[in-house]
């Protein structure tokens, strides 16, 4: 059997089943970041993410662009927790023939992340590879009451979705910004009971946490998922992936409250709600209902 | 210009040079691991390291072995600065044609050495790509009077050693145990001035701390400097690196408790001091006194 038989989750899951876990870790692998404990009244995030390139990224794409998501994906990461970001390592793998000025584009862009979102770049790797690999990893804080997982959504919730989803193999992968300050106007003001960032695709991210908080199953609507300009289609939009949206879910009292104070010019939508019925489903513009699986980027 | 024209140090310290770091980072890049500020008594570590395929370890040596590299190259950057593992997250670079069995090799490495030290695995991301790539971010923490810097080397003071260098490329670089106790047992029981493990060479690592204490230079002795049977020779055993034993300076005053106290199996050999004669010196056999450069493991 080959990993490409598995895909990313249960390869994830040979590696968390048969680990037994200290008193220290509050949430271990299965959330956008780990949660661990930290001072008082805060939790320490601990997150990753390797960038390879010809997967995540083209070199033509140029190096600030490619330096620019290497870092905000870990943020993004850090955002969907509720917390803000602190410190970065990063490794780099790069072919000793890489120009310096490619080199030195890369960290101009990780260094416009880490300065935009007050990071401190405290470690550095580098290794010789043939393709160019960068791998960040990113220490977050989060005050204990304002910690979101993915796990708490309840039945009745509202699934609320921020900005505009697909497009992002057009290039919207390398040029977003994380949520960051909207998910903290959220973990600050509101019960949000769970969130995700969108990385897998929007139906898969939802998947996500419909399954880690073991409720049934919801309902969204096609109407009411605003896509990109740059998404090829709708069908396209919901399971491409790496749209770095916010996937969240209030209760329905709540929701009203944030519909109406809601500061930002990013867009908020009301997509649909987590409900009784087994598995997601896709209410189409034609009023026609579809159970839609758990599609998403696969990894193998 | 090319990196390869550069070496790894200089490419770091373009990341570095431009970059200021908040009040929370006691210690940024430039030591086996950034330090950060944490709790009352305590700081906390953050290192990340790289292994790509055909550079730091080949196929051919089996899931297991690499696995445990992964982590335990961590663990000694952690041990060099006097502190503890505690959370570790793994970012693995796999072929979807990898066997699974093979996967299943790698994490079991990594369970072995995460059991032994008591580190908890707490976050995982898996992605495609050609080679075989296993990045690793640990954090630790270190009681704030037993934290150990490169940096803190003085004149006089004389240079330790633990156990044997050379034959890292003949297989002593995949089974090697971090040297986490003998760290440990230094860092709270002496006033240890400098500590560094040895990556990229006895000679290299030894010229890191020199550089980083700003003290002028030291001379070691051929004839105290433990040499494995799995070296090629002598010369080949100062430069080749990845041996993971400590080099470390303490006053001479505190040597001699030292020597008498030493509690462990782990060789320690007095094999230098520092000392007022600018460069690294090099005293052989035949009591021949030369100058040897920073010479060690060449990134690019």
């Amino acid at each position: 059997m080959r990993i490409r038989d598995l895909g990313e989750f249960d390869l994830i899951e040979r590696i968390s089943g048969r680990v037994k876990l200290s008193s220290r870790v509050v949430k271990g692998i299965g959330d956008d970041a780990a949660v661990l404990s930290y001072k008082k009244d805060k939790y320490l995030l601990f997150t990753s993410d390797m960038l390879v390139e010809g997967r995540h990224f083209c070199r033509r794409s140029g190096g600030y662009l490619i330096g620019k998501k290497s870092l905000s994906v870990n943020v993004s990461d850090i955002a969907a927790m509720g917390g803000i970001p602190l410190s970065a390592v990063i490794s780099l793998g790069v072919p000793g023939s890489l120009g310096l000025k490619y080199a030195d584009e890369l960290y101009r862009g990780i260094r416009a992340v880490a300065k935009r979102f007050k990071i401190d770049l405290v470690g550095g790797d580098t290794v010789s590879s043939e393709k160019i690999i960068i791998n960040i990893a990113l220490l977050g804080e989060v005050e204990k009451k304002n910690l979101v997982l993915r796990s708490g959504a309840r039945k009745g919730d509202l699934v609320f979705l921020t900005g505009a989803i697909g497009g992002s193999s057009k290039g919207r992968h390398l040029g977003f910004t994380p949520r960051l300050k909207e998910a903290r106007f959220l973990a600050k003001n509101f019960r949000v009971h769970s969130m995700i960032d969108v990385s897998d695709g929007l139906l898969a991210d939802l998947g996500h946490i419909l399954e880690s908080s073991r409720v049934r199953g919801a309902v969204i609507h096609e109407d009411d998922i605003p896509v990109s300009k740059a998404a090829k289609d709708f069908n396209s939009a919901v399971i491409e992936g790496e749209d770095f949206e916010l996937v969240f879910t209030v209760s329905r009292d709540e929701a009203k409250t944030l519909m109406q104070s809601w500061p930002f010019k990013t867009r908020l939508s009301r997509i649909g709600e987590v409900c009784r019925a087994k598995g997601l489903y896709l209410v189409r513009k034609t009023g026609k209902k579809a159970k839609v699986g758990p599609l998403g980027y696969t990894h193998f």
